[in-house]
Formats: C-alpha cells, sequence, structure tokens
C-alpha cells in the first residue's frame, strides 16, 4: 500500500519510493508514504482560488452541517478506524477512542455551533464605539473570513482528532484546509479524508491531503494563509524562522512539560490525594503517554511526597505493557523505535537529576510481542529530591510514559517551579482549599493556556488534565508554543479578519443586521 | 546635545560618539543619540524583575491613573513638545498637534478604561462553558498580564504618539515598557519620558527608554516578552526572523498601500465628491504625508476620474511648502534627506507607471528655506490610467505627500484593486449608495484592520481616513504586517494570556467575582 494525496480535486500517488510506515508493535512495514513531485503552490492555489470562495459562499449553518455530515461518516467507519490506529499507531482501543472519538466530538460541538451562529456569514462583535459627538459617526468590529487557505501540518500522536479540531475550526471560519499529517501514522487521517471525499459533501478545494513531505507547501505560503503547526518546540521554531519572509498567521502547539501540583491540604487518605494518583497513572498509560497535554512534573507537598511516589509507583508496577490486540494490555508501544530511542535517551538524561521509581527502560515483561523489535517503554516513574536545582526534569519532555515526582515546600515555591517549565499547555491542581486553589491557579495561569482545577465539588466528574475539550482554549505561551487554538468560537480567529468598520449609525446597523454578535 | 537613556532606574549617555539627529528644514545637526554600552539583556530584566511585580500589584484602575498623570504631565509641557517637533520632525503645529494630542488623547482613552475595569487585575471573559452532565464541571476564560517585559520599537513619524500608544496598552495591562524611539526624531520622546519620569508617577522599571541602537535588546527576547514594531515591512521581516526562535509575542504595524473608494454615485458636483478630494488633499499635506495610515491609492470610477484628478490637482498646487515655522506654509519637509531621497526615488518608479499630474520632485517654491538642504518634496498627485496592469502603484509605498489616482469600472473592480496592496491598514469609501457600501466594506474588510465608510449621514463628522482613533482596532493582515494594536479593552490582548480554568462552579464564581468581565 503506498498512500496517495488528495490535491487538486483528485488523488495523487508521489513519484518517489517513498518511506516506510509501520506497525511498532512488530516492527513490520505496513505500507509507504510518498509525496514527491506534488507541487504545493498548485495545492495552496486550489485552496484558494476554488475551496475558499465555494465556502464563503455558505453560511455558518450550512458550514456546520458539513461538518455534522463529516462526524457521521466517520463514525460509520469507527470500527476500521481503531484497526488502523491498532496497527500504525500500537493504539489500545481507549487510546484509539481518545484519538478518533475525540475527532468526532470536536466536529460535533463545532457543527452545533455553526447552526447556533446560524445564517450570517460574517461575525459582529458586541457594542457600538461612538466617536463624533453628534452621534453621527461611529465604529463597529466585525470579522470576516481570510482570503487564503490553511496549512495545518500535525503530529503522529493525533491521526484523526489533530486533523479534525483543525479542518472543522477552519473549514466554520470559511477558510479551505490543506493537512499535512505526520508520515508515522499518516495511513489513518488518509483514509478518514478517503471516507469525506467519498461522502461528496465537502465542496472541491475545501479540504486537501498532503501524505508525504509538507516542504513545497510551506514554500508556497503568502500572507493570507494560515500555518497551524503541532510538534516538537525545534521544529516550531524553524517553521517560523521559514515563514517569516511570508509572514503567513502562525499558530504552534509546541510540547510542554506540563505539571501538576497537589494541594498540602490533600493528605494520604484524602479523596483528592486518590484523584492525584488516579491521574497520574493515567498519564503513565494513556497513549503510552504521548500526549502534548501530559503530565509530566508532579508537584507534591514535601510531607506527603514519598507517599505519593509509592503509591503511584505501586499501580504503575501493575500497568501491563505489550500487543494492543490484547485485552489485557494498558500500556501499548510508543509510534516506532525512533521515538522509543528518543524517549529512552530522555529517561538517561532525567536519571542524572531524579531516581527512577519504577521503569526506566525497555520492559523486562511484554505481553503478545517481543521487546526488542516493538517500540516499547516501560511505564516509568522519577523522583527528583531537589527540583530547585533540577534543569533537565523542566525542560526535557519524555514523550512516553514517564513523568517525575517533586516535593515543594510552600504553594508559591509550587508555582515557581511549574512556571520552569517556561510556558505549557496544560496544569492540574487538586486542592480542597479555596486560598490554595486561588494563589496557585492565578499564580500558574500567565504560564498555561488551560488549567484544571480538582476540588471536592469536582471529584472524578472532571474531564481529565490531558484532554483538550473543544470548548476551552488549546494552546500554551512561551515553549508550548504561543498558539491558540479551538475554544468554542474563539477557534475561529485564527481564520478571519477583524475590521474596524467606521461609518454612520444606520449603515452600521445594515452591516450588523446581517452579522451574527460574537466574541471570538 | 546627546541624547541619554533612562534604563535600570537611572539616566545612562552612551560610550560612543553618536549619530546626528538634525532639522529637516535646515539641515542643521541639533543634537547626537547614542546608545552604545548598554545592556539590553539589563533592561529587559530590570523590567521584568521590577517594573512588572509593581505593575502587577496594581489594579486597573491604579493603572489607569498613572495613565491619567501622564497625560495631564504632557499636556503641562505641550508648547515646548511642539518646538521640538518643529525643529526635529519639521511639523507645522498641526502637524505637531497630531502627534502631541493625539498621544494624550490615547493616554486618557485608557486612564478611563483602567477607571471602568475597576479594582480588578484579572479580566473574566462572558459566559461559562459546562462540560460536565451534573453540571459539577465547568470552564471560564480569564486573562492574566504576561510575566515579561514589552519592547516597543517605534518609527520616525509619531515619536509622542507611537510610543504612548504602546506604552498605554502595557500599561493598563500590566506589563513594563521599553520603548526604543527611532534615532532621527527621538528628542521629542525623550524629553517626553524625561518629564514623566521626573513627575514621579510611574513606578521603577515600569517604563524605560533606548535613545540609540536596539540590537541588544532584539536579542535578548524571551517568550515571555513581546515585540511591538511600527516601520517598514522588510525590516518586521527582519525582525521577526531575529525573533523567530526566542518566540516572543510580536506585533508588527507595517507600512501599507491603503486605499480610498469614490463610490459610482458620487458624481463631480455631490457632497461626496468633494469630501472625497478635501480627504485627499489633506493626505497630500498633513504631515508631508509621512502617515502609515495615508491614503496612496485612488479609486475613482472611470466617469469621474479625471473631474477628481482635476480638482485634487487644482487644491495640491495650491499648497504652500516650507519652513513650518512659517503660518502660511501646510507642507514641511520631510524628516530627512535619507527619506527625501527614498520618497522621490518611489515618485521615480511610480511615473514609469503613472502620469504625475501634481509636483513630481523637489518643489521650485519653498518658503523660508532651501529647498535643496531641506528634505522638501513638493505634494505629488499622479494619475495612473491603467491600474490592473500597473503593479508599481500597489506595491511601492512613498513615504511622502504622494498619491496616485486611478480609475475603476464596476464596484468589484475597485476592491480587486485595493487587495493588490496586500493587505492594508485603513480604506475608506465615499459613496451614498446602500448597495455599493455594503458590497464594498464586505469585500475590502479581509484586506484591511479598518475600513472607513463617508455618506451623507456622516458628511463631515469623521475622524478621517488617517487619524487613528484608540476606540478601533489598529494594524492590518498582510503587508501591513499582520498585527493589532489599540481597540479600547481589545489592545491589552497582546500584554494578558488567555487561560481556560477548568473547575467546580463554587471556585470558578470566586474566580469571576475578584475579576472584571470583559472581552479582548
Amino acid at each position: 500500500m503506498k498512500l496517495e494525496s488528495y490535491v487538486v480535486g483528485r488523488w495523487v500517488a508521489g513519484e518517489g519510493e517513498g518511506r516506510p510506515f509501520v506497525d511498532p508493535t512488530t516492527g513490520e512495514e505496513l505500507g509507504r508514504i510518498d509525496a514527491t513531485g506534488i507541487d504545493g503552490a498548485a495545492v495552496l492555489d486550489h485552496a484558494r482560488s476554488v475551496g475558499g470562495p465555494a465556502l464563503a459562499g455558505l453560511s455558518f449553518a450550512e458550514r456546520g452541517a458539513i461538518l455534522k455530515v463529516i462526524a457521521d461518516t466517520l463514525t460509520a467507519n469507527r470500527d476500521a478506524y481503531g484497526e488502523i490506529a491498532r496497527k500504525n499507531s500500537g493504539n489500545t482501543v481507549r487510546d484509539a477512542a481518545v484519538d478518533i472519538d475525540g475527532g468526532i466530538a470536536t466536529l460535533k460541538v463545532y457543527a452545533r455551533l455553526g447552526q447556533s451562529l446560524g445564517e450570517a456569514k460574517t461575525i459582529v462583535e458586541p457594542g457600538t464605539e461612538q466617536l463624533s459627538r453628534a452621534g453621527t459617526f461611529a465604529a463597529r468590529h466585525i470579522w470576516t473570513s481570510r482570503p487564503g487557505a490553511a496549512l495545518q501540518i500535525n503530529a503522529f500522536n493525533f491521526p484523526s482528532w489533530g486533523m479534525w479540531e483543525k479542518v472543522a475550526t477552519a473549514l466554520l471560519a470559511g477558510v479551505p484546509s490543506v493537512a499535512k499529517p505526520a508520515s508515522a501514522t499518516a495511513w489513518l487521517s488518509y483514509q478518514m479524508v478517503a471516507d469525506v471525499i467519498a461522502a461528496g459533501v465537502v465542496p472541491d478545494g475545501a479540504l486537501q491531503i498532503v501524505c508525504g513531505g509538507g516542504q513545497s507547501l510551506v514554500s508556497a505560503l503568502t500572507p493570507f494563509d494560515s500555518l497551524a503547526f503541532t510538534g516538537s518546540a525545534a521544529t516550531g521554531a524553524t517553521l517560523r524562522a521559514d515563514a517569516a519572509e511570508a509572514q503567513p498567521r502562525i499558530t504552534i502547539e509546541a510540547d510542554s512539560i506540563n505539571a501538576t501540583i497537589l494541594g498540602p491540604d490533600a493528605g494520604p487518605d484524602s479523596e483528592i490525594f486518590a484523584l492525584a494518583v488516579r491521574e497520574v497513572v493515567g498519564a503513565l498509560s494513556v497513549k503510552a503517554g504521548q500526549l502534548c497535554t501530559n503530565i509530566r512534573r508532579v508537584l507534591v507537598p514535601a510531607a506527603h511526597a514519598e507517599a505519593f511516589r509509592d503509591a503511584v509507583a505501586a499501580k504503575v508496577a501493575a500497568l501491563t505493557v505489550g500487543n494492543p490486540a490484547d485485552q489485557s494490555v494498558r500500556v501499548g508501544p510508543l509510534v516506532d523505535l525512533g521515538q522509543r530511542q528518543a524517549a529512552l535517551d530522555g529517561i538517561e538524561a532525567l536519571s542524572r537529576e531524579a531516581a527512577v521509581v519504577a521503569g526506566g527502560g525497555i520492559p523486562n515483561a511484554v505481553v503478545g510481542a517481543d521487546p526488542e523489535t516493538g517500540a516499547f517503554v516501560a511505564p516509568t516513574l522519577l523522583y527528583c529530591a531537589d527540583p530547585a536545582a533540577a534543569r533537565a526534569v523542566h525542560e526535557i519532555e519524555v514523550f512516553g510514559p514517564c513523568a517525575t515526582v517533586m516535593p515543594y515546600e510552600s504553594v508559591s515555591d509550587a508555582v515557581a517551579l511549574a512556571a520552569r517549565g517556561s510556558g505549557s499547555l496544560a496544569l492540574s491542581l487538586f486542592s480542597d482549599d479555596a486560598a490554595v486553589k486561588r494563589t496557585a491557579v492565578l499564580g500558574v495561569a500567565p504560564y498555561h493556556g488551560r488549567v484544571m482545577s480538582v476540588d471536592g465539588e469536582v471529584g472524578r466528574d472532571h474531564t481529565g488534565h490531558s484532554i483538550v475539550m473543544p470548548q476551552c482554549v488549546h494552546g500554551g505561551p512561551g515553549r508550548a508554543g504561543g498558539g491558540e487554538e479551538l475554544g468554542g468560537a474563539r477557534g475561529l480567529r485564527l481564520h478571519m479578519q477583524r475590521t474596524a468598520v467606521q461609518g454612520g449609525p444606520g449603515f452600521l446597523g445594515e452591516l450588523a443586521a446581517d452579522a451574527v454578535e460574537a466574541t471570538l
């Protein structure tokens, strides 16, 4: 099998031999991916000249209806996607659901948003600015669809969700997408787009996918295009430099060293303590830890740090690693042997500052697979006794099932340690103390795109540290890339232009009457 | 006189010989500017470690009160500033007022905004996102002050307004400013900051100014800092590339080839026609045309194009050019001989595609000054008969008293021609036809940060094509830099972090009670 690209209205095979993609459980080659010879400039031009006008001619409600059909199409093929995710991503059934159902759910949220925005094609912000004393000159701020293409370079860990959350927001905003999945796991993205294109509901040019290298796309960007990238901070910085002259709009969502904080009030016998243990164990098992929002640092009050460490370590030791086809397996392989080596190197670097409490390398016992040829890493817990003096634990993201517990003295110390991540996607706080919650949440907020506070009122009713809810903004400052996606209508911002329209109240009223009022 | 820099709590002279700054009317050296030896890293660190915490400890109302004192201090010294503007910028009294009073007015708008935001230090967006069926888990989006410094690199044409509009928004957001004025006209910025610092109301570290080169500042930026640049598109792209690795937040407001459109309904005898003529004549006189928002292209229905051209040309011929100290002078010099040469080169380039109707080079008659040693350029009107085939008129900004009239056939042609600017700061439309207004405004909106519609209801009661109102966003997509400043509370966005806070409704309610509700 060789993955083709859907560009300029048809499926096209690359002209090269291609790069293999594999089953990470066995190392077996599943197929090849190649985009040699595909002209990025032509792809983007097709998006701008055909897809853009087609979408711009539709109302928000009509675009939302397309998203609904996409979601329904994906739902109908859900089992086949789970198979691909197992084979190509090493996903357990639960892991695959996070990606596949996460994509479908996000599409549905944006489908509903489109419906609620209704028959308008433009958005007007609430409020009128009076600019003259006589009241005959004023201003309103309106949002219109940008006339460019949205290039979306996705990460290997979310071939479904990562693609659809970007496509959904662009499409609803009236902007055509060019999806560029990561080669290692592009099969799922490819199959989904193939099914959606076959369903015939997406206007020509509104959704294209390039399976293979994307350099010719990046170099063909123009100022009215956008570039949304999810991946490593290093690649993000390179893309930013590459695009500096063309100046497309850029949003980057990069790996980050996210933290969770256990409040000083949450002793070992408390329900809050148990909830935090459960969350950290989840971080060391779901998707083999390959989530960019995942908990990497666990900040625990010094008095409870060893108890917390031991409670997590006991559960981690019981996690079954192996072939995701085996129902007893909780932790599958990483995506490939390159990622395994990177994770092993990272654990090695962390272990110079922190003691390995559980795991620490290639697992001894692997169910239904060969631990050498499969890309397995044992769920690994480390303990860093002096986090203020440490550096690697705040700077190196091990993109796998790995986290480090570290003690703190005061809540302000915990806030300062969290900030040592230099900007992260998500932080969670487990505490039932009102003062702790307020101090910690307001203290870490400038460094985070999302903060989850779990207290007695919330209990188990939360959605999880790592789960990105489409109603909430996703992205983080600093090292996390400085981007922002999703957040309901806020996600449309990347794809629309805000314009201050100054004029007479009569004309402004007419413009507003045709628009829908919202804030992005 | 050698301009010093106010850094790390004291006035410091550069260690080099410095670069001269001149009176553009005479070419006489007025003084020198130099920042050799000033350590940009130390300046930014002082802002972050001393200025930031001081501002963050104040409420919006308290920060607004500081802005009010700044505005009052500047008002008290207004006449002295007018003198500096005349000597160093070649400003007439009216030109100087645009810059000086514009800065003061913007400070006052943000002072009032601070008062209205009140005793809070954080902002909460309207609306709560329900994230669980039981209603015990939800999210609100809050904004907190970013913990970095705001580096503000300003343009030579607005040493007052350009600096204060940036300082005002940063200070109100709780973020310390480092102002880096353009060397040619830094004297006014320097004197204003000197007066404000002497007034003793700005917390230590909250406002610094570097007079001289700023490279050591740019290279010391970190991800939580911001870089706001106003100037040429080319320098903007260079700064973007320089900062790609550090990834500060960047907003760029670059030169653009702004247009005005006369509606097909506005015949030569109409009031709308007269209003448009008046606006274009203003564009060729105020500040000798050195406004980044200024009209560069005038799109006129083919049937009225020659009448319009002739009406403007007649008035332009009557504009007196010369020494701004002479009260009869309407058009002063450009800022220096380098800018004069750039403008002459630009006119030369445009004249290959367009006929010179008025002006076109160094003026023959200059009142009270030598036309060779002073940086004078005659107000210049060109006429481009085939704008669809032309390129230079859409791509070259002559930063001086220069505009090109061009005919169009249909309103959609006019929209397409306006878009040929590849993204602009401002466009104005003069029409009384409802369909024309709607088609043109919605058509050009994606390419513009601001659109002004002048119709019979507005008449003379508008604020002008080029004038940036602090209540409206300022900036434009594409070539204009893709930035956004001002717009009331929207201007705080650059300096604050939006965070989705997920938690129990009780806790979220407490956070919201301490914040002020607003949308940015």
